[in-house]
């Protein structure tokens, strides 16, 4: 299959102030690295060639100027966040060099993505035009109902959905120009609105979102000790 | 309210082999003691006055009963598993006494269970006669379609559901009366399916469920060090 050029965004915009503590979760030292340092370097080592573009609300762009100096991050490029985070994906591809053909887009408060994962997902876009990684639900679910009550949910056919949503540039592009919507909530769902299916790949259950301070515990336990001694690689 | 006598069931029958390792996971250690001994000492923590039963793969209880010895786990029963778990908890219900007037079952996976999480159910059970504790889902959802398509679902309708779920004895008896079904994936089907409603409380995100060997890591990370000194409590 031919090459094509893939470039990133990681979108790290919100203000991020549920985990608790004086920093948003995105800026937290985890296993030696800002929780956003991990996930660059993991786009960087995976996809060395890629274009990064990291989504910030401006009032951060300082902060993290000076902290990433700090650490050994791969290089990337910072752009402005948005009202929501349709928009920040937007100025987004806006930053992205116009030749890549593929955009993989990343949640920021997602560290523990693996190489193998953003490789799978890119493969998969290549393939499909899109690829939304995702896992089984681990608990069983109930769907709450108007008045209060609930009924169950048969776990078999729901899927959590994950980051990196990896996709067709021209079509995300075309996409991402409609107006915003509220149920925009990722990518997927901008991408099916402009008439496009989405494919499904597998995803990691150790990919998670950095929600709540807790996160940043099993984030700690689950980083590979290994990580932060492979700036060789970036 | 009147003083409720509640009866504890924990389940760990199942082989529980997807965590990898010699040992099923609910005998695995982590932060100094088996997994199992962590879920039994929090609802003796909870619930001082409570009997406590396992239900344990008979294959289990001699390694059990050696393992158990060597730690500080509070006082509990033995008894047998069954088929499916709806079969273990039927044995459960028939191994505790007679005169309990509430009942809380439990995942022996579940070892991050909190003793206000235990004591939230069983509040809200004596006052409702259900108590199925359910955190929202982080991640955005998506729907399998029959023929390999997906749709995105909308997440703020949706509860994962926990343990300890906790009801009134005497109609949980009368639900495990009836003959297994495959969709009984836990009690709160059970006693719906009796006609029942289900009543939710607020459940807790560290309350994870040991399901892979990451899992252990994840465990070891969010258990509050001081757990192991507290064997005075017990």
């Amino acid at each position: 299959m031919e090459q094509r050029r893939t470039g990133v965004i990681i979108v790290a915009g919100g203000a991020g102030r549920r985990a608790g503590g004086a920093l948003p979760k995105q800026f937290r030292i985890v296993g030696n690295l800002p929780v956003l340092g991990h996930a660059i370097n993991a786009f960087a080592r995976a996809l060395p060639e890629a274009p990064i573009v990291v989504v910030l609300a401006p009032e951060w762009h300082d902060l993290w100027h000076d902290l990433a100096a700090r650490f050994r991050i791969a290089r990337h490029r910072c752009t402005a966040g948005g009202a929501e985070r349709f928009h920040s994906v937007r100025n987004g591809l806006d930053a992205l060099p116009i030749d890549v053909s593929l955009v993989a887009v990343h949640d920021g408060a997602r560290p523990l993505v693996s190489e193998e994962l953003i490789r799978r997902c890119v493969a998969c876009a290549a393939a499909h035009d899109s690829a939304v990684p995702a896992v089984a639900a681990v608990d069983s679910m109930r769907q709450l109902d108007a008045g209060g009550t609930s009924r169950p949910v048969d776990r078999s056919v729901l899927r959590c959905v994950q980051t990196p949503q990896v996709f067709d540039a021209a079509l995300l592009r075309e996409a991402y120009m409609s107006d915003y919507r509220p149920e925009f909530t990722d990518d997927a769902s901008v991408f099916e609105r402009a008439g496009h299916s989405v494919t499904l790949c597998e995803g990691e259950r150790s990919n998670l979102k950095i929600t709540v301070a807790e996160d940043l515990l099993i984030a700690g336990a689950l980083l590979d000790p290994n990580d932060s001694g492979r700036e060789q690689d970036l």
